[in-house]
């Protein structure tokens, strides 16, 4: 890269919403774009993407965009990723690198190690950590990813420069770069997002089945408000997210409920110091997190 | 009652804090009442809630100050309502209504027939649903039941008009008053309140005591964050609302666990129908029940 010229040329998105969107914004903003290009599932979401300055234009043929891209966001949702990585695969220049905005990640990899192939080392998964209440073009922000985490997990294959381009990409967007393989990856979000979505849903459908419904919903207040708010999230979504992250959240699943399995038997026992234990401690450990 | 009188005379309180001290001060507010007298366990608190203008002043003797009360409300923890019932059950006046403002009810109701005997017509238990972030005197306020609820939960033996001079002070507190059995109240907040707190803190103290815990505490996010934060609630009150309802919500329990061992199923099979319908079901309960 010579002084005074952009760090990327030519970046290619696939699904121009909000987490592709605001990815082109943030570069666009520091200034470290030549040019964007979007993909997308329908004309008028790459119009709307256009007229938002998101992308600069819309690309028609994957087969005529890829050779000289310095980075390619597949930024749709993981069912279509497969489908994606295979339609790219036979079109990447030498120094395309390939990333991702899943929020998991072993299906992920593997599904690019299906489409990639020996050149696998060019695709450097990644997950940006940032909200999805909005979608679509006009949610977008030059700004989202700004203080936000991003976890890069990088592959056997990945030479250091491949990347290093990546993290940058991110950085510039305003991102805290942090690195884990795609099994940690998949175990901890199994852990603290993917398992408390499926506690969440579980014990509002729970309530929700019941023929007098009404009168325990009349009386939730606050605390139910919390725990359930992500019992809004988006169905189909969170359907893919928990095939797609299957085994560690099975995992998760089963510690969890060996741990329900122990309060219950405190309870049952009349065991108040154990509960006590067992609260004091989460107590401490949510309030270490929410001031840390 | 005459005209231009207040609705209640003297009105005796056991706990000045949150629920007890905004209860006097709502009733003052009201111009509803003539004398406030407060007990505490100590002093210090008292005097307090004196110079705050809760009270009007400390009780010294529980046996000088019931003969002539219009309403006791005993607000103080459920653990602590035994000893105080047995304290006060020698001395009240053939009018005085005894009330609580615990958040059980089925034991409130056990101690209160231990104590108070062939007048356990005087007592009336009920519970204001108003949250409890901050404690003591100084959190009381004079508003905090408007637009609340407050549910009463008559005993057979209560005659309506004791019933109705406990709805109507809460009434005049700004409160929305309802009625259920001791036995339906329980269920109702075992499965909306007390199991979404064992839930909260069960999946806190899972991650809190790996070794590798600040691992998942370094990704957890806005979901995780809305999902515990009835986990920060205080381990001894939960310790004893969980044992005060025991019977209640390990049934609350079971019935939660296993809609997660059907959801476990679901997802060991791959079974995205039944996931989706699930999640759907969920979402559309808890968009209903926050628009409602």
């Amino acid at each position: 890269m010579e002084a005074g010229l952009p760090d990327f040329g030519k970046i290619v998105i696939f699904g121009t919403g909000l987490i592709g969107g605001s990815f082109a914004l943030g570069l666009k903003e520091a200034g470290a774009v030549e040019e964007v290009v979007g993909f997308g599932r329908t004309p008028a979401t790459l119009r709307a993407a256009q007229e938002l300055g998101v992308i600069d234009r819309a690309g028609i043929n994957p087969a005529h965009e890829l050779e000289d891209a310095d980075i390619v966001l597949v930024a749709t949702p993981v069912a279509q990723m497969p489908e994606i990585f295979a339609r790219i695969a036979p079109y990447l220049g030498p120094r395309t690198i390939v990333t991702d905005g899943g929020s998991t990640k072993g299906d992920v990899v593997a599904a690019a190690r299906a489409a990639f192939g020996d050149r696998i080392a060019q695709f450097v998964p990644a997950h940006p950590i940032a909200g999805a209440e909005n979608s679509g073009p006009s949610a977008a922000r030059w700004d989202l990813y700004r203080g936000k985490k991003v976890v890069v997990t990088p592959l056997p294959e990945n030479a250091d420069d491949a990347l290093d381009r990546v993290k940058l990409a991110w950085s510039l967007c305003g991102a805290d770069i942090y690195e884990l393989s795609p099994e940690a990856h998949d175990r901890v979000f199994a852990a603290v997002s993917h398992l408390p979505h499926l506690l969440s849903f579980a014990l509002v459908h729970d309530l929700a089945v019941r023929e007098d419904a009404d009168l325990f919903f009349t009386f939730a207040a606050s605390g139910f408000r919390d725990f359930t708010r992500i019992a809004a999230s988006h169905p189909e979504m969170w359907r893919d997210i928990c095939l797609a992250n299957r085994e560690a959240l099975l995992e998760e699943l089963d510690s969890y409920r060996a741990q329900l399995d122990e309060l219950r038997t405190a309870l049952a026992r009349n065991d108040g110091e154990r509960l006590e234990e067992i609260f004091g401690l989460a107590r401490q450990a949510r309030r270490n997190w929410a001031g840390g």
